[in-house]
């Protein structure tokens, strides 16, 4: 197929097309940009694409006449709109006329869109979507503050086997996008013992401890989310999604509780009007939605996942990481691991 | 029996007798204080006691020739150490001699005690330990900023009959603790729809909306943790356990992700020194375990526990809220309410 190709839904974010043109436009002029392909409405693409500065060169238009909105139902929605822009860009990944899938879209009609268009890798039962969230440590040439923490809500009730894949996947990820050699992978429990937990986290611990190819510290507790003891977190997507909703208002919750203490007394205003500029600095850092895409994992194709509400920075970035992870092999990396999982134990389902 | 009377665990400290006699001492000087049977090495905490100001007419020592450590393994410290002093508690409780009990033990000893010497509240499958964590908003006639979550690690897999059972009990001491007439009680969960969660949510929530005596609001999300949507936080003990311990170290990853703002941009330094009062009162209302203690629920006798490294005031404000949930009828209460559980449904066990 030539040269890396991404299929961009430039539909699906919340703002219509400017935010996804407007972001392919500035990938385009970057150095080793992909070609983009932008899916979604010829008109209204062109449109935008005639007033921003791009690289001809490295943009193709896709039409797609029909969107799916956050209305839709993700469920019904490939029914009553088998020409939504986040099937056709799927399906264009499919074909191979592209080689990774980048949308803003809805959740849930992102992954029913890879689901009915991707075959999930020999191994993986079930998918991933992983998120990033700063920490403390840095990590990798590129002193990079994230953490992978997966799944963040596709897979709610996460068996043994779900658990061993997706470390096996973070893993994979990690070691292309934050350029960390040996990610270190961890389980999520109520204590670093091996025995502590549900079953299925203790399954998965005894089955990560006996694996070479992978960086297995352990389990680690919700005090080491913060902290950044682990590269990869795996838990459940019920548990997941807790974490990160939780993260996600940490500074919120931060600035009201100081302002408890504020108004207790006065005499710290001051000081809370001087540190607001590192208290701005502070929700961008644990705003982690702003971070590009998340992949989901676990299909023969890629999908990363940009968050509704991007900016052309962010599907810029997410067309980045898209790259990245195509260009250095993500998917086979991951069908290796997993071929070598299943060489090793027995599925237990 | 009388006067209302707390049995101690003197022994369960981090610090020895110093702390827990302490507190018992200075709980002894106030007002409506109850009687305080101080269980453990008799010389140690005589002496101990002749030391510090304390009614004598509200103090008596129990002796107790044996001590669990945080080395015993809880399992089977009872049956090599028959004379522990949390043991002897307890029985205490059991026999009528005393009405509620507080220790700063190890919690697993500590629970086990309270399993071999009570018995569960008919209804009650799997005992709860609640937690209280500190929330924006305020509540009850104490303007009081903290939220319940149970189970915070005793039963890791909850089904919907113990989240039900949890959310009933919850609510009886938010009720009673905190003052709040009808507490807003919440599971957690990965949505706020009544379908969304993982089979036993789903019909924890199908249960808890049929109940007229709860004031169930429904599902909340990570983000309404910190922002106390919710009086009374239900969810299984390994998701409690989880979100209880990130809340914990939540101060600390702020100071650490603002000292990586700050080391960006010096400037801002004075402003971090103005504000160090206010964030060393922030660090100490996250700091939940410092609160006195908490409640283990669904035994026909109280438990409060307080935190290992309790100091003296953590003590004395254990034995304030046991006497305090024993005045109000806790215990009676909850029985109620999870008889009138078990005549509206089957039990599905």
């Amino acid at each position: 197929m030539g040269e890396l190709t991404i299929a961009l839904d430039a539909m699906g974010c919340d703002q219509g097309v400017a935010a996804t043109v407007d972001g392919a436009a500035e990938a385009s002029l970057t150095e080793g940009a992909p070609r983009i392909v932008l899916v979604g409405d010829a008109r209204a693409i062109g449109d935008r694409l005639a007033r921003v500065a791009h690289e001809p060169s490295k943009l193709t238009i896709h039409h797609a006449s029909q969107v799916v909105t956050m209305e839709d139902s993700p469920r019904r929605a490939f029914a009553s709109k088998p020409d939504a822009s986040i099937l056709v860009a799927a399906k264009l990944v499919r074909s191979g006329a592209a080689d990774a899938l980048v949308s803003a879209g809805n959740t849930g009609a992102v992954t029913m869109a890879c689901a009915a268009c991707f075959e999930r890798l020999p191994g993986v039962r079930r998918c991933a979507l992983g998120a990033v969230y700063p920490t403390e440590r840095r990590r990798g040439e590129k002193d990079d503050p994230f953490s992978l923490i997966l799944d963040a809500g596709l897979t709610l009730d996460a068996g043994a086997d779900d658990l061993v894949a997706f470390a096996v996947m973070g893993s994979a990820y990690s070691t292309r996008i934050s350029r960390t050699d040996r990610p270190r992978v961890a389980l999520l429990s109520n204590g670093t013992e091996a025995h502590k937990g549900p079953p299925a986290i203790v399954e998965a611990h005894a089955r990560l401890r006996q694996r070479t190819d992978l960086e297995f510290i352990g389990n680690i507790e919700g005090l080491d989310i913060p902290r950044g003891t682990a590269d990869v977190v795996v838990t459940s997507g019920f548990v997941g999604n807790i974490v990160l909703k939780m993260l996600e208002g940490v500074s919120d919750t931060v600035r009201r509780l100081a302002r408890y203490a504020i108004d207790k007394k006065l005499r710290y205003r001051a000081g809370v009007a001087l540190l607001a500029p590192a208290v701005r600095a502070l929700r961008q850092a644990t705003d982690w939605e702003q971070y590009g895409g998340v992949p989901i994992l676990g299909f023969d194709h890629l999908c990363i996942k940009a968050h509704g509400r991007s900016s052309p920075r962010a599907i810029r970035n997410a067309i980045k990481v898209a790259t990245k992870a195509t260009r250095t092999g993500l998917v086979e990396g991951i069908a290796t691991a997993m071929g070598a999982e299943a060489a090793r134990s027995e599925p237990t389902s």
